[in-house]
Order: C-alpha cells, then sequence, then structure tokens
C-alpha cells in the first residue's frame, strides 16, 4: 500500500462534485484501490480473473451434507462447459475462470483453464483426525499463490476467489471459529441446505475438531487439522496477489475462512483483500468482521463458487472510475456548500 | 405482470445447477423481470435510460440545506458536460442521460438529452403554504409520464429514476411521512450534510408542513401541498413506465417518495419497481418498508442523481443472465442433493 496515494485519493475524493461522503463505501474502495497502485486515481481493473480451487472433503463422511461427494466433479465439468453460475457472471464482466483441481477426490481432465494440481485426492475425515499433513497444506498453499503469480503474469490486474467442494463449509466453520474465536454454533451455517439434525451434526463435529488444536497452533497447523486442500489453496492465493500487488475480490465464507489463514500468517496482505459480498453463512459474518471488510454486495447469496465476487466487479471498477472520471467543483463551476 | 411467467422462472430457478434459493434476492429479481416481460426466461436489459428531473424548492429560503440553490442549475450544465457522478456510472452500464428541467429556478438551455418541461421556476415554499397548485403537480406528472412513454418509444428496455434539486429531502420526507404515517423525525434525514441546528429547523419544517394536510388529501393533493416538481415527474416517470410495461429502477430516497406517490395512485405499478439501493437517508427505509422493496445496492450513498439506480444496473442484468444461462442439473448432468 501507498499512503501518499491514499492520501491523495482522500484529497481529489473531495474536489469532487458531490456532498462530501456521499458516494459512501464506494469512496473508501477508491481510495484502497489507489494505494494498492500507488496512484491516484487507480487504475480501472481491466482484466478480472477468477480462480475455482476444486476440492473434496473427508468430512462428508460423517453426514454434513446432503449432496453426494461426486457433485465437486460434476461442478468442475459444469465450470468447463461454462454453464454454472460463475462463468455467467464472469462473463457479465469479462473475467477469465480458471478452475483448478487442488483436491478433487475422482479424476479430473487437464484442459484449458482447468488446471489438475492435485496435492491429494480429497482431505481425511477431520471429524476424526487431522485433515492433512502439514506438508499437504503447505503444498495447497503454493499451488494457490503460484495461481496467482501466473494470473497476474498473464496480465490479469484483479483477482477473483472462487471454490467449489462439497462438505467445504464444515472446515470452513472450523477455520473461523478457531481463527476469530466466536463459539462453534455461531460459526457453523447450513451451507447448501442441511435440515436441523445434520446441523446439528455438523455443529458438534466442528466444535470437536477445533477443541483438538494446541493453544498454540500456528496458522498451517490450523489449516492441516481442521481446513481443506482448497481453503489452503485459497490463502496462498490471497498471499499470491497481494504479493504481486493486485487486489484480491473475496467470495464468500470460503474464501473468508481462507483470508483469515493469509491474514494470521501475513497481516500486511489485508490491505490487498476486498470483500465481494456477505454470505448468508453466520461465519462469514464472523470472518468479515475479523478482517475489518465491508461487503459491497449483500443479497443473501450462497452459492460460493466465486458468484458472490464477480457479481462486485462493477462496483469495484465503479469506485475507480468515479474518482477518475467526476468533475471537480472548480473544474465545473458548480457552487460549494456553505459553512 | 404475468403470473404465468413468474411460475416458469421460479420452476426454472429450481432446475440450475445450484442448491435451491442459493442466488438469494437475485433469483427474486429474475422471477419479477420475467412477469414483467411476460417470458421466461426474461430478456436482459440491453438498452438502459435514466431521466434525472430537475427542479428548485422554495423551501429553500427556510435554511433548510447549506447548498446555494444555484448548484442546481449548476448541476444541470455537469450532467450535460458528463461530469456528474450519474454520468460516470451510466457510461460503466451503456446508460443514456436524459436530464429535464421541470422546475429548475434559472433558465436552462434545451440541448441534445437535455429536455425543459419546466412547469414553474422552483415550487413555492411549503414551510409557508402549498408548494405547488393542483394543477401544476399535475402538469410536472405528465411530464414524467411523457418522458417515460417517450424513452420506451426509443427503444429503451429499463428505466432510471434520477433526479437533482437543492433542498428536495424536505418534500421526500414529508411525502414519507404523509403517505407511510411514519413521524416526521423518523422521515427526515440529514440529505447532502446538515447541522443539528438545520437538522432540528428541518424536522420542524416538515412536522408543520404534514400537519397541514387535510386527513382525506388524495395523493395529488399531498404533492402539491408539500411535494416537488421533481417528485410529481418522478411518481409520472414510474406510472409511464409500468403503463409501457417497462422495470423502473429507483434510485434513493426522492424516487423513493415518488414511488410512494406513483403507488397511491395505481397500486399496480409496484409489480414495475426494483430498488436500486438503499440511501442513508432514513425516510427511505421508510419508503422502502412501505412499498415492499429491498435494495440492490447497500453502500451508504446519499448523492441523488440516479447514482444508486445506475450502480444496481450490472445486478439486474445478473439476475436475468443467470436464469437465461445457467445449465440445469439434467442439462450439465449433475446430482442432485438427496433427501
Amino acid at each position: 500500500g501507498d499512503d501518499g496515494a491514499a492520501r491523495d485519493a482522500r484529497e481529489r475524493q473531495a474536489q469532487l462534485t458531490k456532498p462530501a461522503g456521499a458516494l459512501g463505501a464506494l469512496e473508501d474502495v477508491s481510495v484502497q484501490l489507489s494505494a494498492i497502485a500507488g496512484s491516484c486515481p487507480p487504475p480501472v481493473p481491466a482484466r478480472p480473473a477468477v480462480a475455482v480451487f476444486a476440492g473434496d472433503h473427508g468430512v462428508h463422511a460423517a453426514g454434513v451434507s446432503p449432496w453426494p461427494q461426486e457433485v465437486t466433479a460434476g461442478m468442475v465439468e459444469n465450470f468447463r462447459a461454462g454453464g454454472a453460475a460463475v462463468n455467467v457472471l464472469a462473463r457479465a464482466c469479462g473475467a477469465r475462470v480458471v478452475v483448478v483441481d487442488v483436491g478433487v477426490a475422482s479424476p479430473v481432465e487437464p484442459g484449458p483453464d482447468v488446471l489438475v494440481r492435485k496435492v491429494r485426492a480429497g482431505t481425511a475425515d477431520l471429524s476424526r483426525g487431522p485433515a492433512l499433513t502439514r506438508e499437504e497444506a503447505l503444498a495447497a498453499l503454493l499451488v494457490g499463490a503460484q495461481v496467482a503469480a501466473d494470473l497476474v503474469a498473464q496480465g490479469h490486474d484483479l483477482l477473483l476467489t472462487g471454490d467449489m467442494g462439497i462438505g467445504n463449509t464444515t472446515p470452513s466453520a472450523c477455520l473461523v471459529a478457531a481463527l476469530t474465536g466466536v463459539a462453534a454454533r455461531t460459526a457453523t451455517g447450513r451451507g447448501t441446505g442441511v435440515d436441523d439434525a445434520t446441523f446439528a451434526r455438523k455443529v458438534g463435529v466442528v466444535e470437536r475438531a477445533v477443541a483438538r488444536l494446541a493453544p498454540d497452533a500456528d496458522p498451517v497447523a490450523v489449516l492441516a487439522e481442521v481446513g481443506g486442500l482448497e481453503h489452503a489453496a485459497l490463502a496462498g492465493f490471497v498471499l499470491g496477489g497481494a504479493a504481486a500487488g493486485v487486489p484480491v475480490l473475496l467470495d464468500g465464507v470460503i474464501a473468508g475462512s481462507a483470508a483469515l489463514v493469509a491474514v494470521a500468517l501475513a497481516p500486511h496482505a489485508a490491505a490487498y483483500l476486498l470483500a465481494g459480498h456477505r454470505s448468508v453463512e453466520p461465519g462469514h459474518t464472523a470472518a468479515l468482521r475479523h478482517l475489518g471488510l465491508r461487503p459491497l454486495v449483500d443479497l443473501d447469496l450462497r452459492l460460493g463458487e466465486g458468484s458472490g465476487a464477480a457479481l462486485a466487479v462493477p462496483l469495484v471498477r465503479a469506485a475507480a472510475l468515479l474518482l477518475g472520471e467526476m468533475a471537480t467543483f472548480d473544474g465545473a463551476g458548480v457552487a460549494r456548500k456553505q459553512g
């Protein structure tokens, strides 16, 4: 971040033909984009890319989701064919979609923008023991960081987080509980639609898994014990984006929980984060609060895939465009507020 | 509205490759667009137009705003030159901006997309008596309805409300209080930034003006007594858009208060309304609640001009695109939720 550019952006906001503060949260976004780019006005993100990290979860065997595990691989094919929500929303805002198999249980065929970087074929069941070894967690982190670096090297100037993994709201709830300190019951939600009995089981799984963590567990240890492969990759993706100096637009609770890991590892990365939306999942609100992020879209979505991040791209662009293109009071000859 | 198309849209949402309800409020928007168009999936709005109705307010003399009255005319010139926030946001979403002088105090030069339809050069001071005669209120209503009809005839398929008028949050607060029944103190906000003393004065003005209304005053009588020329035109614009079968995307508190008038005159018009955003102005929340509308953007904007409506255009388009372009479970061969 560049404090000079942020200061310039705040000063320029005050010159624009509008009452002070009248653009609300978009003014803050314009200041953040200026700080990230080190220039005021900031460049308008022209080439966004969504990386959809896909993985499976051993905890599925504990009955935490009503969806069959093969839906993860099925949705990877849907992403490849361009038929999922994130594909539609990415086309609408001109974003590229890259799918990354970081841990799908079944084989995935590589293809254009379908990268196979499988660390293992799904995690172990976190309700019975560690989801991953420390080495696996680190390997998945590095996959994410490398994807971010590659996308930036290919000219992408705004990175969006995406995810797919049946059962992945359970490790997310664990990460949120472990890293923000909220109770398992607060961190856990109903994911893609679970009934009361499944929900109670899910809360129990989260509670017991988090209780296993050593009080001094470092962020990678937390990730290995109760996380997921896509969560690890997303944490690395956030770090890779921040390291490359590019804003990272987060999707929902999976991304939020992964961002908690990233910021625990490198607090400086927080300055590069934008929250695309607020998911219905209660753990997401806890994560956003901990990260100090205000969501741009708040429409009760709970889909994942990067859908909430893709929806927010026009709002991020609008923030940059307003700062760059609006007339100033002096330039337009408009009188100012008195007193 | 077409109930068959709405039913088709709800059924199609259930077939799309996502958990039921996972697209949140966007699913409701897709159903509403289908009902309005009478087809499922609905057409994606391709040619939006913002009509920015400008007028001045005699109540400015009562000291309800810190901004000089000539800013209204100054901003009309800023709109003409393309330098205002609404111009930037309209360019970003491909919307046309049409400015309509329905009551600016000083002369406005007509020009391309600057229509001079002045009913009178600003309202009378509503703190001392009726703002408009009934005939003037009706004339301004008709200006708005005619602009809507003309824009639809010119091929615009989504109408956005815009407004400019120094002092216009005071008549808005009066309309909200009169038409929703909330107290003047609840309906009144700080507009473009007033201090405590000005705020107290503003609440008093609203309280006394609304108290003058006869208990059986019809919506046009309310508009004439405590409204504004742009409020009247916006009410007509809403009715004209609904009559032409086109969705109307509302901006903030000025549009919300005008929509209350429109819906009081023709309750059926409510089915054509979408709320672009929620303004910081407290009266806007009261108006949205009364209208049963959920705002698409909620980012503490309080600018007017149509800025909040323009920001929401990509979200409205996204709702239509998702319903039209997403794959179905059967089509994509993705397994479904069990039980």
